[in-house]
């Protein structure tokens, strides 16, 4: 990628969308005259100006391919982002992951507790699919369920949290996964909520299953080398870009991507994959230039 | 509330939903042939052979005066239970009430782990939208999508979430409310759940939002009645057959409906709630005695 590239269109594309989406989750969560003030300001600080907002950009950036209308690509994004932070939320958890530090500041169970940091996450989730189930999103009662069901896939047990159970399993019981398993581990955990905000870029511009099989194909390949890339960062990185702790894979133990090929092999992958994702995208123009661009910026990326 | 009616159309109801609801759960929750089976078999703990399934009784009963296709209630009841399960899940854990028994066995986190509880909370969570998004729950997606906006909203901050952090707030700073503000409270964390059922059986009716006003009078009168005999379950109920720790408001000098009111006012209270909600059936025949059945066993439940 050209630092060109980085700086022009995605640069912008990315700060428009972090600007955007911080209006829309202020918009969707004021803060209550009552006492659940402090859940809704939980919530806040979990969504708004913090995060590389990838998923967010992902779905907008799909949905303009079809022409759709800013307004509702920005909502979906929003859900995504809402399961996302939640998740988040839970894996800092003492009882899960146990870390203090998250898109640079403190985490959310640090910051406010651990109590709150579980009913914030529960109350993120809900609302994600509260902001997709609003006629506001999609006036398209068929587009508003298709976009809840592939949310709710991404996020269960046969998405993130399935994900995350193989990686809490394997670290608890010591199971060593071979690349096979690890690859299936972070498609559930990384890969399918990255695919569900292509996907859902995708049905909100009315894509019929048939005609979504290249954004499928080009999310795969960025869902993979995503994680690679993470995984790399976690070895190579500077902690104080990445605004959170790095070097634990290998404190933990754990088997990666790069653990199991190496530094030099992991980021030659990383890089097909994207080549591989942008070879997907052929059959559009110059329209899709920032789905194009994501993709390099998944893997350069230093956070 | 006669022997008779108990033993009789409540009674069946009740056992017949249960079993029905066990075998929802049990079709939505294969155990995987891979290491997310500790999950699943979480899941399958906190949502199989226990709970009294009033929720998804109201669920189903409701749809019946409307007609409904039995295997569609049962499925809005199962996201329904699924819900309430995970919601249980999560207050039970250790930073949030830090409960051992439920349903007469340790809870989950006990038996299980702390991270898999939040996992198995959050991957219940997500079901429940699955569930509710599936065209074969409804093939009209304007149902799906009205079941899903009820549910979300029944979860989230405005609403279960909502009332929890209201009650934890309450807990942590001393926060003395008074009457109205416990109403308040309860509504949310208890009754938004069960409004929500009554709601979504109305919905899969589809009766319109105008026709569902006696329901709602319904299901706000017997919320307030449940939390109430929920507060007297605590005071003067039997641990062993509530399946739960009890004497726990009092021990934690929390305010509830019974310390506001003492027990025979709120017991009182409990009895007029009851009546009155049934009186909101009125325009209904003997199809409807199912739900005032209900009524009546929220208040003279002993678990």
């Amino acid at each position: 990628m050209t630092v060109v590239g980085i700086e022009g269109v995605l640069s912008s594309g990315l700060k428009r969308v972090q600007a955007e989406i911080d209006s829309v989750f202020d918009a969707f969560l004021p803060v209550p005259n009552d006492t659940r003030a402090r859940l809704v300001e939980a919530m806040r600080y979990a969504t708004i100006g913090g995060g590389k907002r990838v998923r967010p950009l992902l779905v907008v950036s799909t949905a303009e391919l079809y022409g759709v209308d800013r307004t509702a690509a920005l909502r979906a994004g929003a859900a995504v982002e809402a399961i996302h932070a939640y998740s988040l939320i839970h894996d800092d958890l003492p009882c899960m992951d146990d870390d203090d530090l998250r898109h640079g500041k403190p985490t959310l169970h640090k910051t406010f507790d651990e109590a709150t940091a579980v009913l914030a996450g529960d109350a993120l989730h809900a609302l994600a699919f509260e902001i997709l189930a609003d006629t506001e999103t999609s006036s398209d009662p068929f587009v508003r369920s298709e976009l809840i069901a592939t949310l709710g896939t991404a996020s269960g047990m046969n998405g993130m949290a399935g994900g995350q159970i193989m990686d809490m399993v394997a670290d608890e019981e010591g199971v060593e996964y071979d690349l096979h398993s690890i690859t299936r581990l972070q498609q559930l955990k990384t890969g399918a909520l990255l695919a569900a905000s292509v996907e859902m870029g995708a049905i909100l511009g009315k894509v019929p299953p048939e005609g979504r099989a290249h954004l499928r194909a080009y999310s795969r390949d960025i869902g993979l080398a995503f994680q690679i890339a993470d995984d790399l960062l976690d070895v190579t990185g500077d902690q104080e870009k990445a605004g959170k702790a790095l070097r634990k894979d290998d404190e933990q133990g754990k088997q990666t991507f790069v653990t199991l090929m190496g530094v030099d092999k992991a980021r030659e992958q990383a890089r097909v994959l994207v080549d591989q994702a942008v070879g997907h995208l052929a059959n559009h123009g110059a329209e899709a230039d920032l789905l194009r661009e994501l993709a390099r910026f998944i893997v350069e990326r230093d956070r």
